[in-house]
């Protein structure tokens, strides 16, 4: 709900830095509020005026604390701010979990950051489609770099690392070893590889491991070679050093045209999210019905076999 | 490629206990071979004779220690078992890692286990739709109980976990605290918690938070209370603890009528993302015309939004 005030005036507030009109231009997007398409017409021209920063790895790699770094290095350098938490593994819930975002509230006074926890309550397509809705929001107020949080390392993470322009992969020592990284999956999305709590004992092997593992790999003459970078972001150690990998990326991407293709393919992520949304919904809508359940229960009978049950369930559709 | 075999025989063979029928059949589904609405057609009447048993958790864990463990246990006890070790979180590779199944070698002599660790190659659907393929042909072998380990936590493992009809979460010690296992998600998902590494410092207050965490819950009469069990899977200890939680919520899901309304969310899952697969198809065959690139292209440069676009894509195929 915008509680009375229009798209154009929420669009107009949030260009103007109004904090309370981003907020609800990103309710609006969780909820998957029809006047969304509205509010993406709206917010078109500003498309692609921030680097897109995606920051996962495993639960207590320390992310929110290296997030909150990040932000608070990145303001004092004069940039504009957004951070979305992304909780891609409770659809459940309803909301994604605010426990841990409580210590960025240091961040929360200042009109140069704006941070939000994002669920995909409503949205059609998940958050593979609501995530870069968000990050057009936050486009539109302003901010010139966003910081993509996700949980965990899993397709969904991947999904959304495939949104951002520059992926941070945190690890640190003792929580699994090198080979543990490749079963994730990380090694392939990772633009920057931050070992984190380099303080502790086996930072050095997690930091030689990933940097032996990045030699195996097959790069052509033009291609980023992933950057290692050891961290402490509790003591605020090595902050620097991450924020100087994440802007040598930005400008390999710049220099070799790869800005351009990540932003085409950002798009085409998302028009692709939100037309199976659509499709989806209609399908979802059959399920209160008899089409969906009945064929289930066919199913689950053995009396017929689910590509059949699938394709008359299109039918039914008319698609 | 089923090598000159037809459908029929490589399902008797399947049927007879044949692992070169069990694999290639396999193969087929993650292939997305054409053939497969004839292998579904043929496996239809052996649908949900076994209990599908979900185990999931971070990195590091000791999924594929308590996997091999589960597997010797169950064998001891005369079951037929089917593995499938499933990789979600990485569709770059275009196969899943082995590395860490090496150890369940003991286990390939066996002709009363199947073990399988899976990708997504073809198959429309993605692992969602490959994975409940690859349990009925394990069915149509006559596995009475097949085991998903799923690497990670995330959104795919959580759409794998509703596939179970019993899903175990493997926790450890030092692996992240409570608040870190509720950010995941997984309180939700978990029939069955397992602390495993309960040798090591801190598995009491792991268990401790957890039974703590579910004592929040709200629950009806008749609903399951998820076990909490200790387990030291290295050492074989606990194995028989996790068995008979499993057990046990196999005799709750019989008598309380679940198992039905299991097996039809299942289907229903299954038909649902076979459908969604085709349509996925469809749209993907776009992008190498002009349809999807050429959308997305003004998408990118802000001279059209992404609901239009996939509006357009829609018109475009016809939706």
């Amino acid at each position: 709900m915008s509680k009375g005030r229009d798209v154009p005036a929420l669009v107009a507030g949030a260009r103007a830095g109004d904090a309370r009109s981003v907020a609800r231009l990103i309710s609006m997007v969780e909820d998957g509020d029809p006047r969304l398409r509205e509010v993406a017409a709206a917010l078109a021209p500003s498309a692609g005026t921030a680097q897109i920063v995606g920051l996962t790895g495993s639960p207590g790699v320390g992310k929110s604390t290296t997030t909150n770094e990040l932000v608070r290095a990145l303001r004092v350098a004069g940039h504009r701010v957004g951070v979305l938490a992304v909780d891609p593994s409770s659809p459940f819930t309803g909301g994604a979990i605010l426990g841990d975002r409580i210590r960025m509230q240091e961040h929360t006074t200042d009109p140069g950051v704006y941070i939000r926890s994002m669920s995909s309550r409503g949205q059609l397509g998940g958050l593979a489609a609501a995530t870069p809705q968000a990050v057009r929001v936050l486009e539109g107020a302003g901010c010139d770099i966003v910081l993509i949080e996700t949980v965990g390392v899993g397709q969904a993470e991947v999904e959304i690392a495939s949104l951002a322009d520059t992926t941070l992969v945190l690890l640190a020592p003792g929580m699994g070893d090198a080979i543990q990284a490749v079963k994730a999956g990380i090694l392939e999305i990772a633009d920057v590889f931050v070992v984190n709590k380099a303080d502790r004992p086996g930072a050095d092997a997690t930091y030689r491991d990933i940097q032996g593992m990045l030699g195996l790999g097959e790069r052509g003459p033009g291609d980023w070679r992933p950057q290692v970078v050891r961290a402490t972001a509790v003591k605020n150690e090595g902050i620097d050093d991450v924020l100087a990998a994440i802007a040598k990326h930005r400008a390999w991407l710049d220099e070799s045209g790869r800005l351009r293709a990540a932003h085409e393919h950002r798009a085409a992520v998302e028009v692709e999210a939100i037309a199976l949304g659509t499709l989806r919904a209609r399908m979802g809508n059959l399920r209160d019905g008899t089409g969906l359940s009945a064929l289930a229960a066919r199913v689950a009978d053995g009396t017929t076999d689910p590509y059949s049950a699938a394709e008359a369930l299109l039918a039914e559709l008319g698609l």
